[in-house]
């Protein structure tokens, strides 16, 4: 198998620039590695005039994406367009369909389609990966899928949006608020064009999707995850979650329960002292746990030129090296069918809110709680002002069911200023 | 290919035993994520008598690995054995000679004779994977030699000997002489039977030693390694460490200079903070660093049965799933032969002494590191007793071969106590 593999590349943004920096810099290293030149082809994006500071006129250009994934000279379709819909789905399922091999980098693509396009592509004999999906850099799909295939998967957690991360250690470190540090990122292009996509959660939502279709042997399904986004976070958050040896992160965590798979991205607190609560900046960190290995943690860079486009070309390495493994490690059609669970595991919970000051306070807030069975660790109240008292408490162990009602009942109460913000205490 | 993937096992000690209970445990699981199953037919150890708490009576049994590693119904030979010569080595050889693909634990082994099992087994069209034999549960080897094969790798480092962090990380945390500690992991079986291929550095060597084959490209030279072990740290060493914010661990460091391929396994100063620094216990920490990716760090249990059989069955697994990589993610034949340069690249040093309490003694010590161009950017003396006076130094940026010889004119000056130790402080 020493024929060239030739690529045909979807898209020439950051990372399809990227892609094609290290297939031209690394042509020697990369036909050493792989027995046989990977070469490419083709390539297509929207505008052909701008200058992207790489060589582009060795390749033949399609206007067309699809056009792109049927030409005879390309093996393996690398799409980097991005968006769950639209051209980047036409040109994957037309890459498929012409049995072509694809490699992707498109979280959103797979959390929505990833289930029918890797039945597809199974049943026409091609293989779909997207190791630069998850994590940018880090190698978190490959490990999973090859490197823990001998262990029952019991837990993948991730700090999967290095942008909310990135929000999240700066608002601690500089003291400043949420929004000056929103500000902060739009102004640096940290955030994506929505940046719901970011601070909602939804793309690192779309992660963890992923990572929880191949630990759990489920369909992919990204109506089950649950979740929360960073926007109530308050620097008043951050800073008493500092006091008591905890940061708050963006952490996505999977787990299979009796109950059923439990999938949420949801704000936080971690162990200050945790490699998850030492990720500082727009890096991301994935923690892997198996029945034999214990826990695994991968940390690197979540997005950019280099990490990304690296973790393409992991794929086309692997399929140059005639590896090929099913989407998600095994056979799309033998998947199961998830049952999602509420997020209901039980933990210790932080909750911060502001009471008005008035005698019994929070003896009513106190009662709410017990009448859950929520008993508490700690409680602080701090100093105030204006008639009005903020007060964190620590529960014990609790049901975020049970939680919840006890806020609902709190509403009822007449006592609070605001609605109380309530972040789970994840065992990292 | 859905026949099953037929098992020899060779060595059935703590991780034989765990490789035992996954296959035994994870079948089904096994059988959906390889697309067909994996099973045991044959086993040999030492002595057949003794209780495993696992079940062996349905495997066939040989007293002689030879024998086992020739049986007709055995696809793949899993060398548990150990130890860089007899019966491991013969087992591993007449194996490949009999057209078996080889799984293998054996860090010495393979640090010895890596090469020309790689050259034997790639001239029979098998293949031999080894990655339990560097960092336990760690997938070091499939990162480094798949994820990251769009990479020219720039350096790797790693703490790969979970008893050296032990004994440091202990030393500092309940502020215990090395001796102590050194006694206690000798009776919590920590060391090898030989301790120096713990505390002397050569285990974390060898694994060293095999990394850096992968990212550069070379034949495996394990003489080209520096070693030097911890057996000198003192007490003092960390505390003074820990005053600067950094701490010490055994981390060895291979990277490709213009002068070669350097690779040491040495203690040296990391910064506290760092993911290398805040490694604690008895754990592994693996940093590779390619031109695009970045860097990747990997973190988990370097030994035990669960992480080291979870590897084990990571190589089984890829093995049954048809991906056949040479042994050193290239042709072993093409490997270079790598050109050893000194460990050399420049940095700064931690520097501590004990000298004659008498005046001028400071001033002579300077002398010296000036005469080799070595500006110091830190120095404490510290409180003293008995006519001697402890003292610390940091220089700035310095070769070891200045340092070195700095160190050597301070010897003819007659103000020392006794023998100073050197640290590098490492740029992680």
């Amino acid at each position: 198998m020493t024929s060239p593999l030739r690529l045909g590349i979807a898209g020439i943004g950051t990372v399809g620039v990227g892609v094609i920096r290290i297939v031209q810099r690394h042509a020697d290293l990369l036909a050493a590695r792989c027995g046989r030149p990977i070469q490419i082809t083709a390539v297509s994006a929207r505008d052909r005039s701008r200058d992207r500071g790489v060589r582009l006129g060795e390749y033949a250009w399609e206007d067309d994406a699809v056009a792109l994934a049927r030409r005879d000279d390309v093996d393996v379709f690398v799409e980097l367009i991005g968006g769950d819909d639209g051209p980047a789905k036409a040109a994957v399922e037309a890459a498929i369909a012409a049995g072509k091999d694809v490699v992707t980098a498109n979280k959103a693509l797979l959390a929505h389609h990833g289930q029918a396009l890797a039945e597809a592509a199974e049943g026409a004999g091609g293989v779909l990966r997207f190791e630069a999906a998850v994590a940018g850099g880090i190698p978190c799909i490959k490990v999973l899928t090859e490197s823990l295939a001998g262990n029952e998967i019991t837990r993948v957690m991730g700090v999967m949006n290095g942008t909310c991360n990135y929000i999240l250690t700066r608002m601690e470190s500089a003291g400043l608020t949420y929004d000056a540090v929103f500000q902060e990122a739009s102004d640096l292009g940290y955030l994506e064009a929505d940046p719901t996509l970011d601070v909602g959660g939804i793309d690192a939502g779309h992660k963890l999707a992923l990572l929880a279709s191949i630990a759990f042997g489920t369909k992919v399904d990204f109506g089950a995850v649950k979740l929360e986004g960073i926007e109530r976070i308050s620097i008043d958050d951050i800073n008493r979650a500092a006091d008591m040896g905890f940061r708050v992160k963006l952490l996505g965590v999977a787990q299979m329960t009796g109950r059923g798979l439990e999938a949420r991205m949801q704000p936080c607190l971690v162990p200050a002292a945790s490699p998850l609560g030492q990720l500082e900046g727009p890096m991301n960190m994935v923690v892997l746990e198996g029945d034999s290995v214990g826990q695994i943690v991968l940390r690197g860079a979540g997005a950019g030129e280099g990490p990304t486009a690296s973790a393409v070309m992991s794929d086309v390495v692997e399929i140059a090296r005639g590896q090929r493994l099913p989407t998600f490690g095994q056979p799309a059609s033998g998947l199961a069918t998830p049952r999602p669970a509420e997020a209901n595991t039980p933990a210790p919970y932080y909750l911060r809110m502001v009471l008005k000051d008035r005698p019994g306070a929070l003896a009513k807030i106190a009662a709410c709680l017990g009448a859950e069975g929520i008993s508490i660790d700690r409680m602080r109240q701090y100093d105030h002002a204006e008639g009005s008292a903020p007060v964190l408490i620590v529960t014990h162990k609790a049901m975020r069911s049970g939680l919840d009602a006890a806020i609902a009942a709190m509403a009822g109460t007449d006592v609070l200023e605001s609605e109380p913000v309530a972040l789970r205490i994840e065992d990292v």
